[in-house]
Formats: structure tokens, C-alpha cells, sequence
């Protein structure tokens, strides 16, 4: 083995790259086209405006409007009405869904002192919206009721690698509350193992070193958690189904069947609350047992103990469940040529408290974009496929308004749907974050490349890419392998917390979500209010009016070109960097596994080879493709267009399985998918992942099958697809 | 590029090995001598004994002790009279040395608000030794003194990177009160980038995330820091030149030229102070300017700020300095047949506070080794060569005792010595750590395998070879080009700190460091003390016990056989693990120079193939000398072991150069040295090392010339002594 590490520094190779994209002509369009796209763009452009998201953002944000509720009712009638405002054609689709309040909560102290803990923020005099006015306390939405008391045992993050550890150390939480951290994995699925194990509830607090004091200035300082705030949110076990509990797989249309609480799953059976890092000092202090593992110790000012032992909680939740009318509200841009084909843009309403970041900030920013394409409809331009502006209701509980239409309209939308572009929580700062389908990659870049950061100048693309080469730099395993230790740009894999799950997960759609990311500690809290975002998130409320123009801009680039921008080539790529890091996650395990030794049952052997040399087929397939498109572009061929069009759009099918992920069939992508016991982060080839967690050498066996499958079949709708285009057949 | 993941575990193959060592047949001995070695060392074995270590070190941590003070002088005493005791013969080499101590010491706080801050630990009812009687106020050896006030800066942990962020910052520390954190890297390394950037002063604090309540329970409830616990310590440039900074370089003996306080250079000319982190919060908590980066966050509970503004100190330091007598305590046990040959047993004995981890549970273990030896050698046992017993003192103030010694003796122990073993800090805990040259490995894992585990039963070997390779699993980076993934045990790199520096680093004596390890907050402060190890360290005192055990067995294993136990077969494979890491580094550096873009100066072209090529020769040669050493012991040549065990000896002085390290000629060791700015921890081709440090692309290539060079000469002379041993020259 001989390495010659003769390195260059490859300066001005890389950076010229994001600052030219600027200069690449879109993807797409026609030379004749290009010119009437690059004014009604111009236009566009032009009309978002920072005052105007700052009005709207007040506006939306003037009442807590919790999913169901009269308020956010309220708050659905003023964006369908800002919509016609801007002339733009509407519609309102209600469903009603089963959500829940509380009616009563309580946290208390038994031991070593009896003593309430608070459930409610503190009221600042600063900032006006820090009221209870109008407010829940604290609760989880589709928490289980029950009153329970019992020692309380602390379990890190609550993940599966943190029982385990627990486990190692002797320690049981059956029958006793469990105390998580928030942080790592979707709160439901904390709930989820809590309960599986045995626990009778599970408590869940915000620690400082997560998002508080440890990450910056507390509000009303800074823009990170204060000791009193609350982190609500939902307990769904969103991994394994999102959407209406009583309605699971189907839409929840007038009259459908309908699932009582006992009989829904994936919603707990054991009741939990959300607390404040205030008040969990008071039961994490006094905690006996053993000291907690270094990784789990968290920012409060002293060794935490695992208990039990010391603490002992009575907690009392009374939830109040039923059928509540939610509102998707939409806006349509009828497109001109190819009408039936839709690019949704969809931004969720409803929030736990004033919402200003999540999701408001993306409100505000979502209707300066609609504003804009209506000013550029004024001027006489219309997309050649048609726009949906959708705003859903009920994410908050588990992306109810998005997946209950998602269902509702499937026939359709598998037919129809070109992308969708989520925004969820527009701004909490400055950097610009893109996840989504690798195949949206090359224009989400262009559209990036001609927004302008409204901070640093250059355009917001420069410095998305950018900040991502830093983290490859810092974080990418370096191979002695590799000749080529280059940088590529790639989205974000989606995993799930957003509505963007029922398209890409269920639908296959090709989807991106993206914002502005900062220093944010107050997510979910009353403190995440207007104030908040005037001092801290976007005190210009310029990054709302990009966050609009990138919406705006992608919206464009998808509905208008003559060739659908979705690219083939890097796909693999995307991919194999997915797959190296289970490669290599598989070799972590199998090390620790062997040095563990006795019977080695905690090792996992695998074969990657069949995986591989699908993905290199699919490569080339892909790079093949993109070459045909370049060319139907070139040589302006409308003809080869419509159907190269078709096989573009619905390349992202093949990649679904009619069963889907093991134990949860709803999710039928085979690629990408929220991690079973992570929820928020993705799984990549999530079949594989969660052999892998499992250590189940037969699944992966299977889910390699599965993949290779449907690998296959892309790689084989890719040739059909350019031989039809290219009228060759090899 | 395919690669196949066919991973299999392989639970058997590896933890065999460390089980196995133990029934290995010891390295070097030949069959007709080993019923009597193994005799031997049972009667050894069985002498060490918890009560009496226990009863030693209550004895040596009566009273504070540091060097240069009559206590001290009185432990010296007592030290000299148990050797004599256990019937050794003994002798004390005295030098006069430069040593300081604090006559005034003040930190006040001007702004917010005028504030003594206490530079005194707290007394605590249940330990007695906690009082601050007979004890020096916190202080730094080798401060320099002065008063100075002014803006406080906080620059985390105060290294070259960490200055590096702070002027991106755009903040600048001249003129100013540098406020660091202890942790990383040797606290005068801190003062000394401090003083090079135009500092007036700086306090160095104890953050509670290094070694307090994040970490585990506080003193006196548990082994790590509280808030009134202070770090002391020396502020010498460790890495720089150890030893008496009035006769650098050369011995400090009577008569000997004397450099002035002014004239001493590798001591600090701006004052500085240690502060527990009760007083520095208060510094601290007040501080304006920017939030610190997220890794500066410690672990007080506020959002730390790196200022200026907000706090304004004043510090007064008035020192005391002059020459102080310090007393190096030998036991000698002289060899039979090759009493030239030198084994040398250090361990300091000099203390900042009591300090009954550091050092004198390695001088308990240490007495208790001697003993046992002793009683031995009462049943008539005798080292084939000569055992040295050595107690050092004034270690502490940067490794007195023995850097005067070996630069006294230099040339005799080049000639003679045949290994340096080294105990510190002996008991913190029960995870033993070893450290040292490559060449000791095996008989460092061997005589590990005959030490019985107090805690856990089985031998110390197997623990700390499983810790090692649970390290490993976890960290060591994965390598898809390598076909093997599997652990090979080595021994940590030696750094500095502690009295191996002048064997290995100065006189290329092959030197072994190793302790037993535990959660240990209170270095350097009162709470090291009896109660400390008593409740914490090692209730039982059974470590010091095996602490004793395994030093003793070092020293038989290293002393009697015919043949020595270096073995250089593996010395090249370490050195390739340090290798890629360094290439690791580079690949990063420019990794991230490459994104930076603009004028690249970050960045650094270097060819590491000499040095790979080099390694391979030396590797091969290596193992062709183990083998030879494995004949010569087989054939029970003793003719043949002369000239051997004359070149084993000798091997690692071709690694030293008579140049010595750039700018530090001191260093001459140049394949392993103290990091010029970590000091403690290790650099691995301190050349290279530096030169990627500084991007130094010249350094870099001259570094390359003379580690070939040394690995070269190195090469040769294994292939001399193969030829000479097996008679063949080919």
C-alpha cells in the first residue's frame, strides 16, 4: 500500500463553480423561450418585499392559532383572502381529523419535596405576546391521558442507543417515568420507545445545552431558550404514519370510517408533557443512582444521575380528543401548455403558540412569492404547467392538512405532480439550507444562484454551497482510496417533520424543502413570536423576502421550461455517498461487535456488491439521459419533449414499492424515508438502515432485492426514455 | 471502484490474543533460565501489598511538599530511609536549581464591580488536609511577576487555532487580560501564546466541562473539580527546553554557569495566575463582545462572550525566586552479568499540594515495587543487569530533577541505558494506560498479562487492550483501500510531562509511561490528597498495588533476560498509524484551504512517499531482527546476545540528531516529541508535524530529508546487528 499525498490546493477550481452557476443558462427552456422567461423573472423579482412579509408575518402571528381552533380558522380566512387580494384563483379544502387538547396537565414533585412544577412560560414585560392569553399550557398533541406517578429514571435522548446503554447499566424504566432530552429524534418516537419498554409516562424537557444557554444569549437577550420555555409539539409516532390517526391510509372525506382512539396506532398509550429546563432542574438534581455517561450529560450545572431513585413525579394529563374541521388553502396559477401538470408549493399555517418562525416566517415569505407570480401574471406571463400555492392546516399534529389531501387526490397526483416545494419555517437567520430528491439538485442551484443575500451580497447560492463544502471539509471521512478527494454539491436527504412526506414518501413526487437557518432556541415556545423575529430571526425581514424570491424562482423554473429541469447524472452519486456511510456504519458495528467477541451477536454481515453495481447503471443511465435532454433543448424539439417530459416527471415512481417499508406500508419510497426511530433525520435506503439498526443480515438481504428492483427499473425507464426522445434504439 | 462489505465478525480471533499473552513464554529468556526468573517473579508478585502502599502514601502526603522546601527535603528523607529499609543500596544526587514562589498574588476585579477574588481553596469539614495551612496561595511555577489590569478577553483553551478564530473575529488580546481555560494543551504553552500576542497577563481557570460537574460528581462528594478548586502548575515552555531554565541545556551543578531571571528564556515574562471557576465566573459572567464558537461554550450556566468589555481584572504577581536545593533519591539493585547495563525506575516526588495522585501514589506503588524487588533479592534473586530506583524532585516545575540528572550523566546513559520506565501519576482509577516507544510494546503487553486486574479478575493486559480496541472500533478512521480491518494494540506516543522527556527526547533512551486511570477533577489542587484517594482514587488501594506489580515485572522482564525485549518488527507500523494521521490532517488542511479559495496560503503541497518508502524498509528490517532475536533466544546463543542486546540497546539513538528540533535543539529525538504547541501531547514527526502546523512546505521537505535519514540509518543498523547475530552477511 503506497499513498502519495502530493496535495495542491485546488483554490480557484471549486468556488468558481457556485458563482457561475449565476451565468449558466436555466435548465430547460428553449433558446426561443428564454428571453420572455428572463423578464417575467425580472418582475418577479422585483415584487417581494421585506415590509410586506413584516405586515403578513404581524398579522398571521397576532393570536396563538393551534390547529382546529377558531383562531387558526381565523388565520385561514385572512390568507385566502390576502390570495384574492392578489387576484389569484382560491379554494379551501376541509377535512375533519381527530386532535386533541388539554383539558387538565400536571407535573408534581412527590419526592424529595413535594412541590407543583409550572407548566407556563414566564410573562416578559419586553415582549407582549409572552402572555398565557389565549394559550394551552404546556401538553403534547395526541398525548394518551392518564394520571401516573413513579420514580423517575433519566434516559439521555431517549433513542434506542440510549436504552440500550441503559440496559449495560442495569437499569429498567418499567414502571417508572422516564426523563428525555428533546433533541436528535422526533419527540414521538421518544414516547414510542418510552412505552414499548414498560414506562408509565415520559416527561420531556428542553436542555441548555441542546438550545439553550450552551448555544447562545437566552431570550429576551439572545435568541436561545430561557430557563421557562416550553418545547410543545406533537407525540405522533410520525415514522411510522403521519396523518389523521383516525383516518390511517386513506382520506378523512365526510363519512369516512373512522378509527376510535383505542383503536388508532401510532399515537401513544401512555401519557407525556413537555417541560422547561426551570423546572426539570428540579427533578434531575435531586436524582440518585449512577452518574450519568459523559454523552449524557447535558448543560445544567451539575452531574446528572441516571436514578432511579431521589425523584419521584405524579403527572396528570387530561386530554380532550374529537373531530375538528381543518383548512388547506389554495392559490392557482393555471398554466398555459401543459396545465394538467402541477408544481404545488405548499407552506403549513397552523402553529403551537404565534408561530412567528415556525411556521409564519414561511407564511409570510410563501405569500410575498404568491404576490410576486401574481405581479408577473399582471404583466402577461403565464406558467406553461400550472402552480398550486397550498396552505396546510393540522401539520403541527402530524402533517394532517398535506397528507389528508395527499391521499385524498393520489390518483392525480402520481399522474400529474412534477415537484413539490415546501417551506416550512422560512427564516430563523441568515444560512440557506436545501433539502430534497437529488434529481432537483441543478435547480435548486440555479434558483439560488440568482437570489441575493440580502447579508453578504454575492447570491444566496454562493453561500449554501459554500458553508456545505466547509462541513465536507471538516466532515467527510477521507478515503486513501480515492484518487479524487473533490467537493459536489447535494441536497439534504428529506427524512420527515414536514409536509413534504406525503409526496416524496407516499407519492414519489419529487420534492425539496428549504429556509434560512440561524440561532433559534425558542422553536415551539410563546416566545416564538413576532419580537423574537424582529430582534433575532430576521430583524430586516429581508431573508423573508428571499426565502419568497427562492420559492418564487423555483416555482418558475419548474412550471415554465419546455424540458422539466429534473436531472439524472449525480442521482448515483447522492446515492453512493449514502451508501458509504451505512458501509461504513456497517464496519463501525462489525469492529465493536468483534472486540465485544463472546457471541458476537451484535455484528451484521452484509453484501453490499449487488447495491453498487445497480447504482453504477443507474449512473450512466442517468448521465445518458441528461444528455438526451440537453439535446431535445438544443435543438428546440417540442415533439420529443412531451414524452421526454413524461419520463422525467415520473422516473421518481419507480422508485416506490406498492408494500412499502416493512411494518409501516405507507411509506413507500424505497430510497429515502424518515428513519424508523428517528423521525425528523432521513434514512437513506431506509430498509437497509433499519437492518442494519436491527442487525437483521435477512432483511437487509431482502431489502437489497428490494432496492436493486427498483433501481432497475429507473435505470430501464431512463433508456426507454432516451431512446424515445433520442428516436435511437441500442 | 467496488467495494464489497462481506463483513463478518470476527468475535474469537481478536480478544484471544490479549488472554493468550499471558501463557506466552516471556521475551529474551532463554529455556535454561526461565524456572528461575518465573521463581523469581512469584516471590515478587507476591510482596506488594494495598496496607502498606496505603500506609506509605498517608506518610508522603502529610504535608504539602513542593520543591525546594524543607517538606519536601523531609519527604526526600523519608524516601531515602524505606529504601534503605528494604535493603537497598541508595544515593542522593542533590543540584541547586531555579525555582520561584509567590511572595504577593491578587486578582481583583475593577469593572463591573470592584471584587477580590479568592485565590484560596475552601476548607471543607471532612478533609482535614483541605486547610490552606502550609500551603502557597494559587500560583504558577516560573511566573513571571508584575501588576497589570485591563480588558479581559476569553480565548477558550488558548491555542495557536483558537487565536486563529479570535482574529477572524477581528479581536485582538494585546494590551489586554487573556482569560484561558486549562484543558488541551501544557498550561505555559497557553502563557507563552498569550505573551507572544502582546498580552499584559493571563488567568487560566479549571472549566467545569474539563474536569468539573460535567464530568461527575464534585469533591467532597465525588473525584472531580469543585468551584473553589484551583489548578496550580508550572508555566514553563515545556516543549521548548525542560529541565533548570538557569543552565540550559547543561547540568546544574555546583559551579555551573548561571543564566539570570531575565536571561532565561522558555519562561514567561508576563505574569499569570491560576482561578477556579467559582472566582472565574465571575470574570466571566459579565463579559460583552461577541458570543464565543459553539466548542468554546464551557460548561458554567450562561452564554459565554469572548469581550472585551464588561470585565476589567487587575492581577498582582510578586515572585520569590532563586536557587533551591533539590534531592534525587536512587535505590540500586546491581546486575550479575552485565551490570553496566542500565534499567532506570523513575518517579518524581515533588508535589504542588499534598498531592497523593500526583505523584505519590506513584511513589506508594513505586516503594512497594522497590520492595518488592528487594525481597527478591533477599531469596536470592539478582537482575542479570542493574536495576536504578530513581525519585525525582522538583518535576513539577518542568522535570528538574531528571532533565539535570540525565544531562549530568548524559553520556554514560547513552551508553548504558537499556530502558527508562516511567510512574507519575500512578492511581486515579482502574483503567491502566501505557505509552511509550514502539520498540517496548510486547514486553509492555506481556508484563501486563501477569498482573492480576484487582477490580475485574483477569490480567491488567486484557482491560486495557480492550479499552484500546474499543478506541479504536469507535475512532480510528475507516479505510475502504484497506482490505484489513483489523486492531493491532500499540502503545500511546510519548508527549512530555512527565520524567521520561530527557531519556527519550534528549538521550533516545527507549522510555515506557503508564498509570491507572480514573474520573480525577482535583489536579493539581488540595483535594488531591489522601481522603481524595482514599474515597475515589483506590478505596482498597489495591491499584497501587498492581500499579507496584507491573513496574517490578517491567523491570525483571527488562533487566534479566539474555536477550532484550525490543522488538522492532511492529515500530513501523506504529509509526504508519501515526503517518496517516498526519496525512489526515493534511488532506483537511487543504481540504479546507481549497474552499477558502482567494489566495490558498492555507493550504500545503507535500510528498509523504520518501517517508512511506523508508518505513517499509525499516518495518522489513525490523521484523528480520525479531526474528534473529527469536533464533539467538532458541538457540540459546549467549555469544550472539552480546553484540545483539549491544544493538537492540542502541537502535533508538539513531533517531536522535546532534541538531536537535528546529528552534528547539534540546529535542532530538525526531520521530516523537512533546507537540511544540501542545506539550503534553505527543507529536509523531515533530518536524512534519510543525511544518503542517505552520505550512511550512520548506520545513516540510527538510523534515522529510531527516526522518528518511534517521529511519535510514536506523535500517542499517537492524540489518548490521541481523548480520552480525545470525553470522550470515548477505
Amino acid at each position: 500500500m503506497h499513498r502519495v499525498i502530493l496535495l495542491t490546493v485546488l483554490s480557484v477550481a471549486l468556488m468558481g463553480t457556485s458563482a457561475s452557476v449565476a451565468d449558466e443558462q436555466p435548465l430547460g427552456f428553449f433558446e426561443s423561450s428564454l428571453d420572455a422567461q428572463l423578464e417575467a423573472e425580472a418582475i418577479f423579482l422585483d415584487t417581494p418585499a421585506p415590509a410586506k412579509a413584516r405586515k403578513w408575518l404581524a398579522q398571521l402571528t397576532e393570536e396563538p392559532h393551534v390547529a382546529g381552533t377558531p383562531q387558526e380558522k381565523r388565520v385561514a380566512d385572512y390568507v385566502r383572502q390576502r390570495l384574492e387580494d392578489f387576484g389569484l384563483e382560491t379554494d379551501v379544502v376541509t377535512y375533519d381529523v381527530f386532535l386533541n387538547y388539554p383539558r387538565q396537565v400536571a407535573v408534581r414533585l412527590l419526592q424529595p419535596e413535594e412541590l407543583e412544577l409550572n407548566l407556563r412560560e414566564d410573562f416578559l414585560e419586553v415582549d407582549k405576546d409572552s402572555s398565557a392569553h389565549g394559550m394551552f399550557p404546556a401538553f403534547h398533541g395526541y398525548s394518551a391521558s392518564g394520571q401516573v406517578s413513579g420514580q423517575v429514571v433519566y434516559v439521555n435522548y431517549g433513542t434506542p442507543a440510549d436504552y440500550k446503554r441503559l440496559e449495560k447499566m442495569g437499569i429498567s424504566v418499567e414502571g417508572r417515568v422516564v426523563l428525555a432530552r428533546y433533541g436528535q429524534v422526533f419527540r414521538g418516537l421518544k414516547v414510542w420507545q418510552a412505552e414499548e419498554r414498560g414506562a408509565l409516562g415520559i416527561l420531556i424537557y428542553s436542555d441548555p445545552a441542546d438550545d439553550g444557554y450552551m448555544k447562545g444569549d437566552i431570550y429576551p437577550d439572545g435568541p436561545m431558550r430561557p430557563p421557562s420555555a416550553i418545547q410543545r409539539g406533537s407525540v405522533q409516532f410520525l415514522s411510522h404514519q403521519p396523518g389523521d390517526p383516525s383516518t390511517p391510509g386513506y382520506p378523512s372525506r365526510e363519512g369516512a370510517r373512522r378509527l376510535s382512539r383505542e383503536e388508532m396506532k401510532g399515537v401513544p398509550k401512555i401519557p407525556s408533557l413537555p417541560l422547561s429546563y426551570g423546572e426539570a432542574e428540579k427533578i434531575l438534581r435531586p436524582m440518585g443512582g449512577p452518574r450519568v455517561p459523559d454523552e449524557w450529560q447535558g448543560g445544567l450545572a451539575f452531574a446528572y444521575h441516571v436514578g432511579p431513585g431521589g425523584s419521584v413525579v405524579e403527572m396528570t394529563v387530561e386530554m380532550d380528543g374529537g373531530l375538528k374541521p381543518i383548512y388547506n388553502v389554495f392559490g392557482i396559477i393555471r398554466g398555459s401548455d401543459d396545465p394538467e401538470r402541477l408544481v404545488i408549493l405548499g407552506n403549513h399555517r397552523d402553529a403551537w403558540t404565534h408561530g412567528a418562525a415556525d411556521p409564519n416566517s414561511g407564511t409570510a415569505a410563501w405569500l410575498e412569492a404568491a404576490r410576486g407570480l401574481a405581479a408577473a401574471v399582471e404583466e402577461g406571463w403565464q406558467p406553461r404547467r400550472t402552480i398550486i400555492f397550498a396552505s396546510w392546516d393540522a401539520e403541527e399534529y402530524g402533517l394532517l392538512g398535506s397528507v389528508e389531501w395527499g391521499e385524498d387526490r393520489a390518483e392525480e397526483l402520481r399522474e400529474k405532480a412534477v415537484a413539490y416545494v415546501n417551506l416550512d419555517s422560512a427564516v430563523t437567520g441568515r444560512d440557506l439550507g436545501v433539502s430534497g430528491t437529488p434529481s432537483l439538485r441543478d435547480v435548486a442551484r440555479q434558483s439560488a444562484a440568482v437570489v441575493t443575500d440580502p447579508h453578504k451580497g454575492g447570491s444566496v447560492a454562493e453561500g449554501w454551497e459554500k458553508r456545505m463544502a466547509e462541513k465536507w471539509a471538516k466532515e467527510s471521512p477521507i478515503d486513501f482510496s480515492q484518487a479524487d478527494d473533490t467537493f459536489e454539491l447535494q441536497l439534504g436527504a428529506l427524512g420527515s417533520g414536514s409536509d413534504y412526506t406525503v409526496f416524496l414518501d407516499h407519492l414519489g413526487v419529487a420534492s425539496v424543502d428549504f429556509g434560512f437557518r440561524g440561532s433559534y432556541g425558542v422553536y415551539h415556545s410563546v416566545y416564538d413570536n413576532f419580537r423574537w423575529m424582529e430582534k433575532f430571526g430576521d430583524p430586516g425581514f429581508s431573508f423573508h423576502a428571499a426565502a419568497a424570491r427562492l420559492m418564487g424562482i423555483f416555482a418558475m423554473r419548474l412550471a415554465s421550461p419546455e424540458v422539466l429541469p429534473l436531472r439524472f447524472g449525480a442521482y448515483a452519486n447522492a446515492l453512493e455517498v449514502h451508501l458509504a456511510a451505512l458501509q461504513r456504519k456497517v464496519i463501525r458495528i462489525n469492529r465493536k461487535a468483534t472486540i465485544a467477541g463472546e457471541d458476537g451477536s451484535d455484528g451484521i454481515s452484509v453484501d453490499f456488491g449487488p447495491i453498487e453495481a445497480a447504482l453504477r447503471s443507474f449512473g450512466a443511465a442517468g448521465a445518458a439521459l441528461d444528455a438526451v435532454s440537453d439535446d431535445v433543448i438544443a435543438r428546440q424539439d417540442s415533439a420529443a419533449a412531451i414524452s421526454l417530459n413524461e419520463s422525467l416527471m415520473l422516473l421518481e415512481r419507480n422508485f416506490l414499492s406498492e408494500d412499502g417499508l416493512p411494518n409501516r406500508p405507507w411509506f413507500r419510497h424505497l430510497l429515502f424515508a424518515p428513519g424508523l426511530t428517528t423521525g425528523y433525520g432521513a434514512w437513506p435506503f431506509p430498509e437497509l438502515a433499519e437492518a442494519v439498526e436491527d442487525r437483521d443480515a435477512e432483511l437487509f438481504a431482502r431489502g437489497v432485492i428490494r432496492v436493486v428492483e427498483v433501481l432497475s427499473a429507473a435505470t430501464s425507464h431512463l433508456d426507454q426514455a432516451r431512446q424515445m426522445a433520442s428516436g435511437q434504439s441500442d
